[in-house]
């Protein structure tokens, strides 16, 4: 039986959010552990020639309705973010450089993140914010982003990105049970069955 | 309270196929009545610049995977048609045309082309297998394909895409209950919702 969850994601989705939401209930009810994936959006939009919801434009009216209607369901806090669709290139950065880093920071940063932008409509593209945000989650703003500038990091987001997908990733959140793939915050019940 | 569901949908979509097997039983239970709205999915993409997710090959490759567990949740029988995606104009014309001209035949005629698309595995785009499928479900063949030849009929069906392009339509299937739209056979519990 598969006990891990892989979650793919990425901060400027608001899906990747909703999820997030959710996720951690998901695998403590299933005894598993998620694997968090980080990887960047863009770059997998790129590669396979999807692109986001809001492209067309009654797509992305409806998206916000119906990712509204999830909140609620779930009971959790959701706005628009103004300046959805954020670059989020520097945040993913952060995220794989901590992960391996300063794992201790890991979870702090993501929950800053997730709530800078779905709860707080912050500007995380526009620095200033983005070293707000990380002090106030009690983060050293100045080494995360130094973080963000090492090779390093940059190669291992990169691979990240290119493994999500060469395992058939086209959009985020995905998550993975053993070689199952499932696209979406709305499938969550179907990686819970595949938990079981 | 709202006791109408609109459910837009083409033949062609097989979401719109899962969610014809499951809405009569939704209103049923919400009492409530389906307006059956056949639309050219194709004149939706066009009009709204929405393409189908199978022109993303990876979408396309994860969404048949999702439409046979929805199929097994549902209990339903689903397969792949190799001829997908179909040419639906002639059938959604048949449609449009029986729902005024022989309201009678009409259920039956649509329960025909689902299931010859969606379980039979037919190129109804073949007028030798659409004649056959017809006959077969106690049609007049020649009778339909002489509706789907009519002005008036061919004008309505643009005017039903026209409208719901209008209303926020982008892909199939889509549902109103009221002014709410939902889209997705994945949506049909907040449809349920909103009928109680």
């Amino acid at each position: 039986m598969a006990r891990n969850v892989e979650f793919f994601f990425d901060f400027g989705s608001p899906a990747s959010y909703l999820a997030y939401t959710q996720l951690p209930r998901i695998a403590t009810d299933c005894a598993a552990s998620i694997v968090w994936r980080p990887m960047l959006l863009g770059g997998v939009f790129k590669a396979t020639g999807n692109s986001s919801p809001v492209t067309v434009p009654a797509k992305g009216r409806w998206m916000f309705d119906d990712l509204n209607r999830w909140a609620k369901r779930y009971g959790v806090q959701f706005v628009h973010n103004p300046h959805f669709p954020l670059n989020t290139l520097t945040l993913m950065r952060i995220a794989t450089g901590l992960q391996s880093a300063r794992a201790d920071d890991f979870a702090r940063y993501c929950d800053a993140m997730f709530a800078a932008i779905w709860r707080d409509r912050c500007n995380l593209g526009d620095p200033v914010q983005l070293a707000a945000a990380l002090s106030q989650a009690g983060l050293d703003a100045d080494a995360c982003v130094a973080l963000a500038a090492q090779a390093e990091v940059k190669a291992r987001l990169i691979a990240s990105t290119e493994e999500a997908v060469a395992r058939g990733v086209f959009g985020a959140p995905s998550f993975f049970v053993g070689e199952q793939m499932f696209f979406g915050q709305d499938r969550l019940d179907f990686v819970r069955e595949a938990l079981r």
